[in-house]
């Protein structure tokens, strides 16, 4: 376990709101460049005319891909903002629900807005590191480095 | 995509629980109303024994009702409070787990706890409206207004 | 309803990273044992290798438990800390999705990080209680308990 308590004296609070058409990741990581986020998290609430979402798996080290091709809610979406290097990366989750409500989740990696998606940030005045883990090719979060 | 930062110099944040029996949209905005809030932000965990998921339909312009007329556990609920003119709106949306944790999801439209809700409330001392869509019939938020 | 707003002048942010192999529910004990937690909230996103999920039956008092013995996607998790007398529990719910994307909800009982769990910890310096429920046997929030 690795543990960092953020600075938070002047932590800033956002409600994002994407608009019709949109793509959420697109959008999310204009949105962190545009405000200098180098570490936050969200919650999120909306919809989708479609999406993709993603389950890690381990012998291809990939993500396996699910498409729904159809109106989703997007019942829960959570993620954080954290540093790879220079760049700011956006680690998105989700459940998505369709027309009959049941639902489906995982790492969401593509989702089109129809007809919002509502958005709450907040930014912490700090910074988080993401690192290449040798094992999984996947970035990890590395509370250590600045 | 709107962007707005909120004014978070005295935000306040709430734990509010729900008792058995009580409806949880009415008794959430009951609570917005007492407390003056105006712009806000919410989780929330616990169960209920009947709840209503909604997923809308664009031709029809409404939701479609799921009625899940069972305990459920609230796997997670999601939801932001913001204004329709002076009356205070809430935007909820859930993920509902049945005794065989199968998970539902989408716009809770009802819900009975049963036997306990726990809600964190977070405020922020500023304003967001909501405007009705003319596409959609949706009231949508509007960063720009106030 | 109860409602108790929180001191919140010198709230702390935390990121709190769980490693491979480690069981959250006793993780996140131990972090809030380290850092004198009284008063939280958490959402988290990530994977674990294995889990078990839980619906409260009320004729029994007691879980229904439902593992979850393979792979799964952590699409979010909500958590609240409170003291039960001096003691120091966490309440979480979670919705963790299968390789097709399935998704499976409850209050989480146990589960195994794989390969990593990002939790975004919110700690107020004000403190919660719970007290056991004569009629459930569950320890609910008494938010008028200190």
């Amino acid at each position: 376990m690795q543990t960092r308590q953020l600075t938070t004296d002047r932590e800033r609070s956002f409600v994002v709101v994407l608009d019709d058409g949109e793509e959420v990741i697109e959008s999310l990581l204009a949105f962190a460049r545009e405000n200098d986020v180098t570490a936050g998290r969200l919650t999120a609430l909306g919809a989708f005319s479609d999406a993709v979402l993603g389950f890690f798996d381990f012998a291809s080290k990939d993500y396996i891909r699910t498409r729904l091709s159809e109106q989703v809610e997007v019942a829960t979406m959570v993620g954080d903002f954290a540093l790879q290097g220079d760049e700011v990366k956006l680690h998105p989750h989700a459940v998505l629900s369709k027309r009959d409500c049941s639902a489906w989740g995982g790492h969401l990696l593509e989702g089109h807005v129809h007809p919002t998606l509502e958005v709450l940030i907040t930014v912490a005045p700090d910074n988080l590191q993401r690192r290449t883990d040798e094992a999984t090719g996947l970035p990890l979060l590395d509370t250590a480095a600045r």
